[in-house]
């Protein structure tokens, strides 16, 4: 098989090899369950980076070596009828995150609007899934996390930021949700690893080299580079915007939760660095707070499908909205079964013969 | 007088003056009073093209021929213990925005968190002012708004949203506050006013002509030209996420206030254009739901030192933080006068001598 050659594995087989993986490690079975959920649902997502071909490293690997705890005693630090604070106890972060953001959701339901946060958790998958649990209770749902760092701030030669996503996530009527999440870097560091593979010179705005200066090659990455924000470097492009959206998330993660900020985060991402050092942010808002349900589904709908409607450029099919890619492949995935890279696949059996566990089903 | 030339006027005489001419075309004091701080406040902090700039064109114009009402009954729309949804009745926006940001700020006193929206509203300044308001407080303060349509969506032609911005002001002990206020399109429309003008190229990213490719001459604005969101053209540099925020803008505001959105807000920017087409949003946050706010503010003081005494690019002085320069042209400006180009001085006495009311003093 080629690297990009794809096999096609179904969905519930694959949450369920996450689950017994995890399992298999000493964690509980469900939270090994909410794991299995949050990372399929990026690999069905088509958001390939933050699923499945994370399970070893990020997660298995180090409950194995101990970085992680297995099974975490969480604690409620602070809590209102509007907000949580929960301490994650250095556990896996899909489970405390979707623990709070499920709480969030319940306060917003008696309250209208409600916020939380988590601290002492590790890293938690794709933002989009916890703002997405908003969307069945009616309601708008706001992620953020920290990580890391890996990006300069704008006119700064030291990384002082991670891809820091915001995701918000909007229902609609007829129309898919709008689903807005994404990396406040213009790009993620793994795009530098494809385009370093490719041979190919990276895209203005993307990188600098250990002095902060624009680069366009690849292999800055091993010489102290770094990612810039979105908008780029310097203020030109409004890179001061990117870097500003993510000092905020650094800010209404680790500083409001009172978890790990500035120069704590940065660390060098690597199976033994520090672990517990990442905060999140949730909020959940009730709609009909400000309007009947079925009048902004309906309004919805008809926003949407104005940008869908609009002019493309020359050259292009058409405007596309927040969220609404993803949402086609999820349809395609889950009708066809979710595509893993060989590389992936080849991971998942090794991780499957070192468990001494069933790999994960094949399709195709 | 060359046009860069600058006087300094007063802060206390200019405020008084956006107040005279306002009650002179029939604003009450009180909301005259309130437009005089906000649009002060843009000059105090270098914010000029929102400032005093646009009180004759934006404002007392548009009430003198109808276009808003001087003295608008407002009307609240729906209301909870946490939220606020009001319809301005097609008056300034800056009053009754300052009303549901206060009212924001009460409800998340005392339930922790409240939102607020306002539609059939103005142009109502900058988004920071109503952000800032909650510092005072110790809450965290968000604002947005909806606006005429000028930038195009990815891969579009036809212009779907307004510069749209965001603004979160986060307090902090001895730093000043981190204020970030940014339109979610990469520059403003007086941009390219301004390259053209000087006969410069416009940068890659900023602007796209009538059919949405990438444009360097400023002149595409007067042949169907268009802004980019922050990010650029296409995806490469991110602008799908500048893109997304814009919109996000317009659901949170017009969509979800039950206002104008879609193509009812893709109408020119003129004397005469539909006026009460704007929403507003608000939410305030209180710090103390999760941390104490003495030992956040500490943190936030050593989160933004950290930033500030990091590392910067060869030949750039050192790296700023969101609101930072903002805050010290305030200083500098309360100190020393706030410097009003020779244009908009002159307009302002243009103004006053059509209104018949005393010109705004001079320092210098």
């Amino acid at each position: 098989m080629s690297p990009t050659d794809t096999v096609r594995v179904p969905e519930a087989g694959l949450k369920n090899f996450v689950e017994r993986s995890l399992t298999t490690v000493g964690v509980d079975a469900e939270p090994a369950r909410i794991v299995g959920e949050v990372l399929v649902a990026a690999d069905r997502r088509g958001i390939e980076s933050h699923g499945v071909a994370r399970l070893r490293w990020f997660y298995v690997d180090r409950i194995r070596n101990g970085r992680i705890a297995a099974r975490p005693a969480y604690e409620v630090v602070r809590e209102t009828p509007t907000s949580l604070l929960l301490d994650a106890g250095n556990g896996l972060g899909h489970p405390a995150s979707h623990l709070a953001m499920t709480r969030a959701i319940e306060k917003a339901r008696g309250r209208g609007i409600a916020f939380a946060a988590v601290r002492n958790s590790n890293h938690y998958g794709i933002a989009g899934y916890y703002a997405m649990m908003a969307l069945e209770h009616d309601m708008i749902g706001i992620c953020s996390t920290d990580s890391a760092h890996f990006a300069v701030p704008t006119f700064g030669r030291t990384p002082m930021q991670g891809t820091n996503p915001f995701a918000y996530a909007i229902p609609a009527g007829n129309e898919p949700a709008f689903v807005l999440d994404f990396a406040t870097t213009t790009v993620t560091y793994g795009k530098l690893e494809v385009y370093e593979r490719k041979g190919l010179k990276l895209k203005p705005g993307w990188a600098v080299d250990n002095e902060g200066n624009p680069a366009d090659d690849p292999a800055v990455r091993h010489g102290g580079g770094s990612l810039l924000p979105l908008g780029g470097f310097g203020t030109d492009g409004g890179g001061h915007k990117g870097y500003g959206l993510g000092a905020l998330a650094e800010i209404l993660t680790g500083v409001l939760a009172g978890g790990w900020f500035g120069t704590a985060l940065t660390v060098a991402e690597s199976l033994t660095s520090p672990s517990g050092i990442t905060s999140h942010f949730f909020g959940a808002i009730r709609i009909d707070a400000m309007r009947d349900i079925a009048d902004f589904k309906r309004d919805m709908d008809r926003e949407l499908r104005t940008f869908k409607d609009s002019a493309p450029v020359p050259g292009q099919g058409r405007v596309y909205v927040a969220g609404e890619i993803e949402h086609e492949n999820e349809i395609a995935f889950r009708r066809d079964g979710i595509p893993l890279i060989a590389p992936v696949i080849a991971d998942l059996d090794q991780l499957a013969e070192d468990l001494g566990i069933e790999p994960v089903p094949r399709l195709s």
